[in-house]
């Protein structure tokens, strides 16, 4: 956490360029983990996996890089107001892809876990469908960070409903199943926590979301978006009155 | 994230002791909530589990509090060394806390789900150790940040193991009483993420341990601990061998 020695003195312009330039070289490697850690559960490829778990360390080492940055300018240049939001949102952001990367490697751990066996096509697909969903809020938040466009922010905050409405499907379907056979219960646990974590990346992309609305107009979204997953409150009596 | 207004000039130690104390409260608050968790789920008190999902609010207003005043302390005393690392440690732990905070409140949640059922006694005893162990790691690095005692909170670190085989031990329970009974299946799902919360609370105490131990002695704890939960990894074809 010392203050790095600095030999070219720089504009702040130049400073906040390159640190924008660490989140997205970031954005873009959090992508990378996540769509291969997809990739690697859908393929069932045990090494696209491995790869994948070994590179969300680079995505930890530029969390450091940034936050340090992120320090030495506010020592250093003061900021107030916009300049100082600027910062903050490359901290807060770093923070959460951060958190996607991990989730990125956890994803790619459960692929490995779970390669070896026949897996149900539908709820392959129907996780599959939320991961595509997940990485394209991502891709989204991130454009919206990089143009600063606040509209493009909010719509990504309001669209993550449709993951959290996935998810609560999804969960329901991997309980049936795993009601209709207990020979299910071990792969389906793997795909429930495989679900609960794209559910988190999408809770990640709405937090950017309001990060970037923040940055933009110096207030938050007064929107009371209602929590979608509400399996954590499903009384799990109803789901008995299933057919079996 | 604007400055806010002081009108009282403080000292520089003043300033880190208002600090330290909304950490401490921000700590204490942590700690009610998690506990408060738990006893709504062993005692099956809805009630209490409501009261429980609404303190965390408090705790996230402390977080956006301390965030807020470390970036003034930035800016204002451009702090080296020592003294910097005082600030991160603040900014880091209480990023820490907010998520405890926010595991707390899903594990309330999941309490008013399980409420109204019969629980298998051996796998709530076992969910209820793993809860004190980790409500106990967190006092424990609390007390060492206060302390600044690198030795205490490295002993935090160490023992975290015990959660994780804890955890190991509890996912594999739950997975065969699951198959044992597919009704049993959804109450076991939602102690499946309460254990993984609980999990999840001991990573973030470790987390803490990390940040003392940095704050004390500016660098990083290089022991590399063997991670625990390997539950993620665990190829479900091995359970099958059990007994039904």
């Amino acid at each position: 956490m010392e203050q790095q020695n600095e030999h070219i003195v720089r504009s702040y312009e130049e400073e906040l360029s390159l640190l924008n330039n660490k989140i997205a070289k970031m954005g873009g490697l959090a992508e990378k983990v996540l769509g291969q850690s997809f990739e690697a559960l859908d393929r069932r490829d045990p090494d696209l996996a491995a790869t994948t778990i070994n590179e969300d360390e680079e995505i930890d080492q530029l969390q450091r890089d940034i936050e340090e940055q992120a320090v030495v300018m506010i020592a250093r240049r003061q900021p107030m107001a916009y300049d100082l939001r600027q910062i903050m949102a490359a901290l807060r952001i770093s923070t959460d892809l951060e958190r996607i990367g991990d989730l990125g490697k956890n994803i790619a751990k459960r692929a490995v876990a779970v390669v070896t066996e026949q897996q149900p096509k539908q709820l392959m697909l129907g996780l599959k469908h939320m991961g595509e969903l997940s990485l394209n809020q991502l891709k989204e938040v991130l454009d919206a960070f990089i143009e600063r466009d606040a509209e493009r922010a909010l719509s990504v905050w309001y669209k993550d409903e449709e993951i959290d409405a996935m998810y609560n499907s999804l969960f329901r379907e991997l309980l049936t199943y795993m009601m209709e056979d207990p020979r299910n219960i071990g792969l389906c646990t793997h795909l429930l926590f495989g679900a609960k974590n794209i559910e988190r990346v999408g809770d990640h992309a709405t937090n950017i979301a309001e990060t970037v609305y923040y940055l933009v107009h110096g207030r938050p979204i007064t929107d009371q978006r209602p929590k979608g997953d509400t399996t954590s409150s499903t009384a799990y009596t109803s789901l008995r009155s299933s057919n079996f």
